[in-house]
């Protein structure tokens, strides 16, 4: 038995509307796990009007949330809805939600949480400067090791670097923090993940991975040192030219590719899983996923989203929940 | 009719094969163009060996190409070759084809030429230090103002910068320099696509393009700027976060993706046509265009490789030939 936390994420966008479509969907499944949904009162009653609950729930204090029930409600403060657009007070209700999770995670009331997308620009408007919920989740644990790493059945790809603008790419790339990074990688894949002998792919950082060092050099000065480093203990190949590398589907072969950066991990993911992968933070004490999509502002409050990147989230955090509970026993 | 130039690219390659492959399907077709290959005697003599061609040839000098037939072979002296490796001789004979068809091209006697991959490494061991052959017909064409431009039934792209190291792509951005490009795209889209009212979409530089400054300024400082100078003469939208662009299939809505740099635009066009697409160099005076595939070292010398690519660039280079005919005469 697990109890899992959904946050609402921003009010404004689609999320309420595919945590209430993916506990509709959750609650006819015969289990022991319980679910919680952090959000705010008017807007929880408001969505439920349009996504009528499948179940019945408790609702319950942030305080003292254990709770028998099947489906447990937290309520947050009312916030003012203005459908499709990022305020101010829809960027402090989805920080206010993370921040509740995140403290009733480090309390083991609960196993994992999934959480809804959130507008960087209605958290800057409330005046909460974080790049995004990988690094809320990192600082608030207190983690200085940790990855991002998108999931799905067709291909799992993590990336050395997250939310930095392209110019400072390769001057945040070095020997020491991509050794560390790739260890990270290899402890996920192996506990998270559940793989005893990870297949790591990774990527150049150039056009053509640099071609020899004809078209930069952070392939030969960094990359390829740290996969011979590495290649003792595991299975890492590259780096591969990453154009060449999608093209001809090279990750198939792998249980993991690494990118060195945002855009050459999220444009192939994305456009091969449709919006339908999976977010996750590798190298975090707790279990935190989320869909691989924004906050849909374009649908928001026409009840059509597609929840079935929460629920692909879901599935996944219970999977790495199990995976610890399985490597803490034996 | 038009006169028609293949080069041979690297031989150590897959390119003598896939042209030959190439012109056995185009001398099945009745009308009264030529075509004329430029490829070492001992390697054309050994290739053909393997494929046979299907029509009769003239062999002609480099000196006095004009035949009246239909298929005719350009000697280079004979290059050793040593399947699948890059080596000095390869890299020569690979740019002494391309140092010819531009002659060739440039006195009128050639109407396109459609190019064979090459491989920088050989082209490096012969000391040659071009990034690519996009960069030498700019160069012999005393072209500044040029553009890489990758065509395919699915999705057409273009890039900022090229062949240069992802660390150099921000400082290389500028205003003054992405009007330029644009400007060549507009030309091209009009002319040599023949579509007279183009819709470009540009995408971001940055993660989530810059989301509002929040992640890098080059969206709000250079490519804002120019999207709204040209908003007033043509079709023109972006920044587009490039992840959801593709991920959403937005491309579908443009006649052309405008990319930062080489794998933002080449990792989508490539695993999107799986190595079907085609390469032209937009701006130049002649006609270029080549497969988007490299020279395939891995399977040279088995004879398996696929000639789509090579097939559907001599297409391309056929249709741009024919508009900028129309063009003139218009």
């Amino acid at each position: 038995m697990s109890n899992f936390v959904f946050t609402c994420g921003d009010v404004n966008g689609i999320g309420p509307e595919i945590v209430l479509k993916t506990l509709n969907h959750l609650t006819q499944i015969k289990n022991s796990d319980q679910y919680y949904f952090i959000c705010p009162s008017n807007i929880f009653s408001s969505v439920s009007k349009k996504i009528i609950p499948r179940f019945d729930y408790s609702i319950v204090d942030s305080k003292s949330v254990l709770s028998k029930s099947r489906v447990n409600i937290i309520f947050l403060p009312g916030c003012k809805r203005i459908t499709g657009k990022p305020t101010k007070d829809s960027g402090k209700t989805s920080y206010e939600a993370l921040r509740l999770s995140y403290q009733l995670l480090k309390n083991n009331i609960f196993h994992a949480v999934i959480t809804a997308p959130v507008s960087k620009t209605a958290l800057h408007l409330a005046g909460i400067n974080f790049p995004g919920q990988t690094e809320m989740f990192a600082k608030w644990s207190k983690t200085k090791n940790y990855l991002m790493v998108f999931l799905s059945k067709k291909i799992n790809i993590s990336l050395n670097s997250i939310h930095i603008p392209l110019r400072k790419v390769s001057s945040s790339l070095n020997q020491k923090q991509l050794l560390i990074s790739l260890n990270v990688l290899v402890k996920t894949i192996k506990v998270d993940l559940g793989k005893s002998k990870p297949k790591i792919a990774v990527l150049g950082l150039n056009p053509h991975a640099g071609e020899s060092g004809i078209i930069g050099e952070e392939e030969n000065k960094v990359i390829i040192p740290v996969i011979k480093k590495l290649s003792n203990k595991i299975e890492i190949e590259g780096p591969f030219s990453p154009d060449a590398y999608f093209a001809n589907r090279v990750f198939k072969n792998f249980d993991m590719t690494f990118a060195m950066y945002h855009d050459q991990a999220l444009i192939p993911f994305k456009y091969i899983n449709f919006g339908k992968g999976v977010n996750f933070t590798a190298g975090l004490p707790v279990v935190r996923t989320s869909p691989d999509h924004g906050v849909a502002y374009d649908i928001a409050g026409d009840f059509i989203a597609d929840e079935s990147s929460m629920l692909e989230a879901f599935k996944y955090a219970k999977r790495i929940v199990n995976n610890r509970k399985n490597e803490k026993a034996g």
